[in-house]
Formats: C-alpha cells, structure tokens, sequence
C-alpha cells in the first residue's frame, strides 16, 4: 500500500535529521532566540532581499494562522477569503473562535481577484456589519492553482488602496514557486504582501511555518501573541535548525521540484491516458476524475483523498506528491491505469 | 559559559532523535492517528494501569493548558490557581484570552489546599461574580515542591464534593515523581484527577506533553479544540515516536533520577557551605539566596536565573537540572561557591 | 416626512408609559429580581401554558442571540442560519466574537428546511470542520416569510434526530403569529424549540426581549451569562412592568395586528396597482418593487428602507408598519402610487 | 421595609419620564442616530467645555466597561485595577470573557496611585506574561471614596509617560462631582483621561451611561463594538432623551446632591452615636460598622447590604442613597439607632 494522501506522510529529509543530530547538545537560549533560529532568519532574509521584515518560527498553519489573523484585526475586522479557502473550511473554526468572521466568495480556481473583493466591499457599508480588512490567500491554492506575479500586484493595489491586509497562507509556497508556470520569486513577496508564510511541514521539515511580516505597523509585540496562543516552543531550536537546513543553500526549492516533477510525470500520464481534472494544477497536487470503479481497483494499493462527486459514476480524487515520493512508486501507479 | 538556566536548553535524549531517525521514511497516516501515536498511547494506559483514559499528544504546555481549560470550561466558569501558577503569571493570559477568568489565593509553597479552595468558594456566590469550576495545580509546583499523594486525596476528595474539576500540569512531573520524598506514581493520577498532563519537553523530548483525560465527561470531542487552537499536527507521529521511546522501558524516569541526583548535588553542597534557599524543593530546581557580589562571580562562567529580591543585598536565584546536565559542570559550579 | 423606515422609529405604546409612570416610586430589587419581573414571567408562562420554562428579559435582539448562543455552544460548535439570517449578516459578526462561526445555506425564502440543514451536516464531518450544533430560525424572516406550524415540527424532529439545538429569532414574533396565514400559537414553542425569544422592541415597548428556555439541559447558570454580557438591567424592573404590560391581557397581539392590517393595507393596494414584490410576505415587512423614478418621487415625502437591486431600472425597497403606524399616512402613501 | 440596599431602588426622576411621555410618537432614526440623542451629545461637550470628544450613549456600566476595554486593547494588552475594583469582583469575568486580564493592586481606600501602578509595570516585562495597557479607576469608587484634582494629575501623568490608557468608571460620578471635599469638574475629565464614563441609571434614569472618548486614537470604529456587544439599542432616543433632560439644565448634579445630603445626614447621626466606619465616604455609600444584634434589629425595617466581617461580633453593613432617597426615612432609620 503506496500513499499519495498528502505531503506529510514521512517524516523529514534526512539532512535535517542529520543538523538536530549534530547539534543536539549545544546548550542554548529557549523560546526562539537561539542561536540556530537567528542563522535561519537571516538566510530567509537573504533569500528574501529584504532586511525590513519580520520572522517568526512557528509550528502549523492553521496555528500560524491564526496567530496572525488575531494579531493584525481589531475585533470588529473580518478576513475575506476563497470560500474553498483553508481558514474557511478546514481549521474547525479556528479564526472565529479568536473572535473574526471570515467572510468568503465563491471562485472558479480558488483565487481571489479585485472584482470579487470589491463586491465583497460593496456589501459591508456600515457599522451593523463587520468590516472588512483582511485579505486571505493561499499559494499554491487548496486545488493546486498558483498565482502569476500579476495577479499579485493587482491585488495588492486593490488592497493598499482600500486598506486591507494583504497575508498569504505559504503552506505549500515551495511547490507553487518551483512550478512551471511560476513567474514569482521569494523576493517577491515583501513587496507585494503585509504578511505571509513560507510552509516547512509539507516540504521536508518535520514541522515548521515561517511566518513573515513585512507591514511595521503589524510587528508590534508580535512574540506576546505567539505566546498567548501556546505557539512559542520551548525549544525553539527545533524550528531554527530546519529552517536553517532548508534555506542555507536550495534544499527547499530542490525538495519541492522533486514533489512537482512527480505530480507532472501523473498530469501527463494521466492527460495520455485520457482522463479528464477538476482543476488545471502545476503544483504538487492531482485532481484527476475516475470512475467508481476504477477508484475501487486503485484503493487495493493506494492511499488518496476521494475529493468530491462529479456525478453518479464519478468522483475526482486528490493525488499528493512531496520531496519523499518515491519514482517507481509513481510509475506502479501509472501502470495500474487503464 | 555553562547554563542552569532551564531543562530546555540542549536537543533531545539520542534514543529519541534515533528513534525519528528509524522511522523516518516510513509513511503514516497524519494528525495524530499514526501508528506510532498508538502506541504510544498503549504504553501511556500500562504505565497508567488504566484504560479508561484518553491520551492526547500536544506540542507545549501553555498549549495543553489553554486547550484543556478553555475545553472544559462553560463561559462563565473560572480557573483557580496558586499566584505562583504558570496559568496566572507566564502564559501572557492565555487562559483570559480564551475567555476565561483565572482566580488565585497566596500560599505558602506553591501548593493548593482544601481550606484555600474553600475561602475562593465562599467568596463567589451569585452571578455577580464567576463560578469557580476547575482547580489548577503544578506538580512539581513552579518553585520545585511536589504535592504527597495525601494531600492529593484531599484536594480530590474537595473537588469531587464541590463538583470541580481537577488539573494538574505536569510540565515537570518526571521530576516530581523521581523525587526522594515522593509517595505517588502514575497510576495514582487517573485515579485521583479529571485530567492531567505529562510534560516530555522538559524530560529529554523535543517537544511534547501528553495529556490524559480521566472524567468521561470531558472527553467528548476533544479532538475539535486540538485543531480549533492550532496544535494539531500534521506530522503527528513526531510526538508518538518520541513518547513511545521514553515509555516504551524506564526511559522518562532514568532522565528525570538524573536530573534530580545533579539537583541533590547542587542541594547539598549549598547546605553545607551554609547558603539559605528560598524554597525546600526535592526536584530539578534549586533556589539558593545568594548575595550580589557572589552573583555577579558567578555570572562570568554560569548562566542562571534571578529569581527574586530577598533584601537590598540578597538575591534568590534559580538552577535549574534537566537529564543533560553534566555532572562535571555540576562539580566545577560548586567549586566556585566560597 | 413620513417614515415607512422600521418598526422602531417612534417610542413605546402610552399604556406601557403609564405603567411606568406609576410602578415609579416604588423600591423594588434589582437585576431582575423585582416584582414585576416576576409578574410577567408568570403572565408570559400562562400565554405559552407552559411552567416548565425559564424566561429572561433582555434589552435587545442581537444582545439576546449572543448570550443565547455563546451560553447553548462548546467552543468547537457552530450556529446554522439562512444566509439572510440576522446573526449572519447584520449583527457585526456577534456570534463570531463570542467564538462560533455561523454556517449558512442560501434559501429560496428566508427559511430553513431539514434537506438544507441535512447538506450542512453532510459536509462536516471530523474535527478539521467545526461541529453544527445549533439551528437559527427567524419568524418572521428577515423577508417578511413565516413558518407555517407543520414546518417547525419538521425541523423539529430533525433537530432532535440529529442533537441539533433548536433556537427561534422572535424580533417579530407577534407580527408572525397575527399574520393571516400563520397557524402557530405562543403555546407551541415550548413544544417545538428549545428556546426562542419574543420580541418587544419591535412591537410596542422601548425595548425588550423576552427568552424563553424549553430544555433543562441549557437552563443552568443562565444569569451568570447575562450578567457577563452586560445586559443584566440594575432597573431590571424596566422591562419586568413593559412585558407585564404587553401580556397580561392581549396589548402584544393587538399591537401586531394594528401593524399586519396596516402591511395589508399596503399590499393589496400595490397589488392592485400591478406592482411586483421581492418576497410574499404576510406581516409588517412589505417589499415592493419600483422603477428608480418612481422611488426618487417617493422619497420627497417618505423614508423607506433601498432593499436590492432588482434590474438596471428597478429596486425592491421595503416598507415597515408598526403598532404605531398611522392609518392615515399609508393611504396617503398609496394614493401618491401610480 | 424602606430599602438603602443601592441607588437603583426606584425607576426615574420623574422629569425623564415626562420627557419621554412628551415625545413618544415622535418617529426618530434608530440607533441612537435620533435628534434627542444628538441634543444630549451637545449639551454633555458643552458641560465638559469639549468638541473634541466623542460621546456614546449605552445602557449599563458593565456593558460600557466590557465594550470600551475590549476595543481599546490588542489581544495581550491588559487593565489594571485597585483589587476592589467592579471589574475585577463584580462583572462575572466579562473583561476576561472579551480575552483580557485583568491585573490587580491592593489599595488602602479603593483608589490607584503611580506607586502602585509602578510596581505593576515593574513585574511585566517581557513576552512570557500580558502587557499591562490601561487602567481602571472608579470615581467615587466601590468603597465611597473619590479621587482629587492632584490625584488624577498624578496618574494622568503617569499613564502618558507609560503609554498607559487611562479609564474612568463613573457610574457614580454625580455622587463624586457634588462631594463636599471633590475639587473636580466634569470639564477636567477630558483633559486628565483617553475616555471615561458618565453614569445615568445610578443618579436618577431608568438606565443609561455615557461613554466619553478624548484620545483621538480610541474613537475609530467605536460604534461597530457597541453593536457587536449587543448594546445598540434600536431605540437610541430612550438613552438620548434622557441625557437630554439631565444635563439640559442641571437636575444630574441636583439629583446627586440630594444623595450626597441623605448620605451625610447618616454619616453625621452615626458619628454622633459614635458609630465607626470601614471607610471614609463622602459620597453616596455610607460603610457603618455595627454590631450582629443591631444590625438584626435593623433588619426588620431596612434592606441593606452587608458588607464584610469587621470582627466576630461586627460587621461593616452598607447603606446606599440616592436622588430618591426618602428624607423622613432617613431621620427615622438615625431615631432606630442606639
């Protein structure tokens, strides 16, 4: 039994076992001012061209979210979000129960645009409703999509102009900047952005979101927050080492081409085949569409995520690829395809 | 430079990173549902004698602390602690933050007692106020005592008739267990409380408390408020791996006698060269008073501490063992006092 | 001017004035506990033959959702209403700050069916979703709709079916059940919800709800709840001699009837006329379409309420009679339509 | 039985409900948007020779505290308060229900000074615990006392150096203002705090505070949390018309002086009877310490408050006046005392 469940099926690359190997009795300072997360935050830095923001070292993303979503509104503020966006549908309420609606609209890919903001504005005029003031994106996209550098700059115009926060959801940031269609780069971001993550815990760290805010009047007392929401490890350590494996040199680009090489060797054998997508993704997420039966075959010796019904004798699935997927597991796979 | 100043300082114990090591390619189903998890789980319940109970991995304690509360409380109801309690004084009010009132009473070690519950009980009697509902103790307490398993009984035996819950962070219960004037065990905590928590972070692992439900009351979905505050993890198998490997033999307690014995050293030596301490403790943190020239001394070689004022002159400080504490520098530390 | 605006433009009915005019001198309890709270809560019992009700007096309808709501939930469950529900849209996310996300279905009508709420409850499923719990129903909807008697005892059963709790919005209770084609009584909720308020401020009184509570299991501590939302009145007695007045002979229904008959009136006369409406609705809440010229010529004279655009040409405005609205300016009204 | 139990024993100077009698049918804007609430704006900026401020009108103290605080404070910001303060005791937690704690100082007399406050800052200082952010006063306060121009210039001072909020709770700042040794007048509130509030329900309305905001930095938004909490009352005009009528002319200061002579009248009589207090007021609250047997023999013709145990054969008991106090009442309670 094969699993392209997700991309947290294993455990770490072995590099960064190896790092808390080898570190493991340097004694040193607690709670994120080690010296490791100092190293990692300032190759983050470099990687990001900017000395002007702020890095925070957190555990998940639904945590990193909400953490940051908290911080940045005032208590009558409420995210607007992707109605397939993760804070919406799959943190069982995490935003809400820091108090913050999370107003959403309906997309055709999962991304948001000026148009559908603007309406989201038009509807929130008065003082008997929240009001907006955060943007919310994931990218790649919960369906796989990424956002060109366009459709960045077009929002965050539109955000700036309409003082929103702009914040993206990174969780999968590796696999959408090492796609194919990607014109983003890393040093992108603080430019266009208020705040954003850049995820480890799908690409290769055991655990780790790299929260980055780039907006002064957002960093602010930021560690009483990470605090206060039972975010700031003890061991802080543990994070500051990976991140610093991963971006030292490309470790972290080089583990998601690999996830991404995997999911194209699937689209394209898949598109051979004949088989039809819910949604067009370059990144490291499949939604091919099968039938009934052919998902009944598959299930005898693979793990995947049955994703939703597109009619009586068909559902789309959700094929997951990461830095530890394995080539031949790929192709016994693709074999196995009618 | 060698540092007393908390049992967080180094990595973790190499059976433990070996352990990660071991496992790491292999795949596994995520969010805490591993197989890794379960076991160690089944090895939680043997040690525990118990299978009446659910056991949760969490990451941290202020996390396990404010999931816990916030999970059994109605909005009304109110925590009582110790002043001296993590909840009160350290965790940035996070138990306040998720909506809850934490109330305290002095006392005189750190430690609660029937009469000290009772006056908090007498004095909130209407709707005017909060409604106490859940006691909150530390064992071993913030100022290194460690509560009998008589007054334990006691404190259970208040609880039950005055339909409160019972809680204990056990962020150093290795260590309180390992204690020479200890009479508890693990068994004795389902028995005797509503739910507690073992603390792994401060006893060799790189993060992780397991928190143990008893009262079938609070136990239904719990799983819902993990994710809700951010602490699920994808990965969870990280948290299983490591708590199977300190159960799994004698592990825990072998760390925690270690750091205990280099405490007893430090204890002992004091005593003898005729240094007061500010509290009697028997676990892994000691709190002799020292003047401020014999600080200042040992700063240049040590890091520690300083724990609080005891006159114009005289400083308490704290130094704190953990399994990693080398006896060496223990020796080398002693040397110093004049 | 004449104002068509809402049901709360003018004060409350002079019998309710004189009642507390007279009630003034004398000493009476606070919070609640006065005679006159007591008396209307018998009175309010009797209308709904029930003794096994708790019924509170609150100041208004979102303050009376909000405790409701965050009193009847865990943290980890969720509210279900009409995406045209108050709570959802126009309580500046309420329910939301009190930590619940409201989960909505789009409606033909402004009501709730068991098929509707079977998808919402399809859709969540495990602990990364937030748990539905309770059902939020309006009557009268924020359109103007009704429930028709066998449509509340089909939601019933499907809320006990599912553990749903089962809670009424009655802002406009007594416009509902005066309405002509309404076949509910005061007497069916106990039997049908689990707890609902009925409204005063929109019928007749300064302001004032009054909630009901049906299941023990969400009666207990309820004042703590009230008390800590601040809406616990030191002069509760304010709302105790408003409610005793309205009930304890039939001034509510009176009230409500005045204000349906006035709604009527306005119906069948823009009916007559040919004018479309947005809605069917046979309470106080009337909302017809008109060209863009025609509501700029409306406007001269009158306030009413832009409801939606309908078509480059046409807006549905709404239209709200009350207990106090004079007969004379509704055929004023509709001798200026065309 | 004749009731000094508290200043909310009766309903409303009979001018306020003259003033709402006389314009009950005339239609008003809701939402506290209504000419009459706007005239009471006026004459309150007039009363305190401000334009600069914004006014609020709500309808109870602890909802004006829980709205004011929680939108005035980021998530691990906190209020400071004497250990005697309402919102520390009185409001079932609703500071904290909002996410916020609330850090206490014991006090002599009820009443903070920068010494206090200090020690507070002193105890805060990093991530790991909540920042200390505004404080809290109440003039007069919980125990009667009332602070001094040089007081409030004290602490104002204090909190500008410190970036500290400084609020005042006023629910009974007309028994403050008309005290014989108060050297305070409603004009200096805006220059010495960001905001405070002027009690209505306690000195003669039916119910109502009016929420005053200088600091330009607090006002943004403010009408969004007061609907948020549930304390927008659809009939603004009730609060509007009757701060009209307190401040129009001076009947707010009349009524409290009436209370201030009924509370001096007893203060005098017990002194003379040589009676000891547990606190110096001269305000409305009067803090006799009596003996068990008088104070049984009291209570069978007087409701009043017992305060607190003094000794084993004494107690402190509370009697409150108010606009309504009964003179003859008065005299006749001294005639009952030995």
């Amino acid at each position: 039994m094969y699993s392209f469940n997700n991309d947290y099926s294993e455990g770490a690359h072995p590099r960064i076992l190896q790092a808390l190997v080898e570190s493991n009795l340097q004694q040193e300072i607690g709670y994120g001012q080690d010296s490791f997360t100092n190293k990692a935050v300032e190759v983050l830095k470099e990687k990001m061209k900017s000395d002007e923001v702020d890095v925070h070292l957190l555990v998940g993303g639904t945590q990193t979210n909400l953490i940051a979503i908290s911080a940045f509104l005032r208590p009558h503020e409420a995210a607007i979000a992707a109605s397939t966006g993760h804070i919406f549908v799959h943190e069982t309420g995490a935003i809400e129960a820091t108090g913050h609606k999370v107003l959403t609209v309906d997309t055709e890919n999962g991304k948001l645009t000026p148009d559908l903001l603007q309406k989201v504005l038009d509807e929130h005029t008065d003082e008997h409703m929240v009001k907006p003031r955060l943007v919310y994106i994931s990218n790649s996209t919960e369906i796989g999509t990424i956002y060109s550098k366009q459709e960045l700059e077009l929002l965050s115009a539109f955000c700036q102009k309409n003082n929103l926060i702009f914040y993206m959801d990174g969780a999968r940031l590796g696999s959408a900047l090492c796609a194919k269609d990607n014109d983003l780069d890393l040093s992108d971001f603080p430019e266009l952005l208020d705040a954003f993550y850049i995820g480890g815990t799908k690409n290769g760290a055991l655990m780790g979101e790299a929260l980055v805010i780039k907006n002064d009047s957002l960093k602010e007392d930021f560690r009483y927050h990470i605090k206060q929401k039972g975010a700031m490890l003890a061991k802080g350590r543990v994070l500051g080492i990976q991140f610093y494996e991963l971006f030292k040199d490309n470790l972290f680009f080089e583990l998601a081409e690999h996830a991404n090489k995997m999911a194209d060797r699937l689209n394209i054998a898949l598109a051979e085949k004949g088989y039809q997508f819910l949604t067009q993704s370059s990144t490291n997420q499949v939604f091919p569409i099968f039938s009934n039966e052919m998902i009944a075959e598959l299930q005898k010796n693979y793990q995947f995520n049955i994703w939703g019904k597109v009619d009586n004798d068909h559902f789309a699935i959700r094929l997951v690829t990461s830095w530890a997927t394995n080539e031949e597991e790929v192709e016994a796979f693709i074999k196995e395809l009618k």
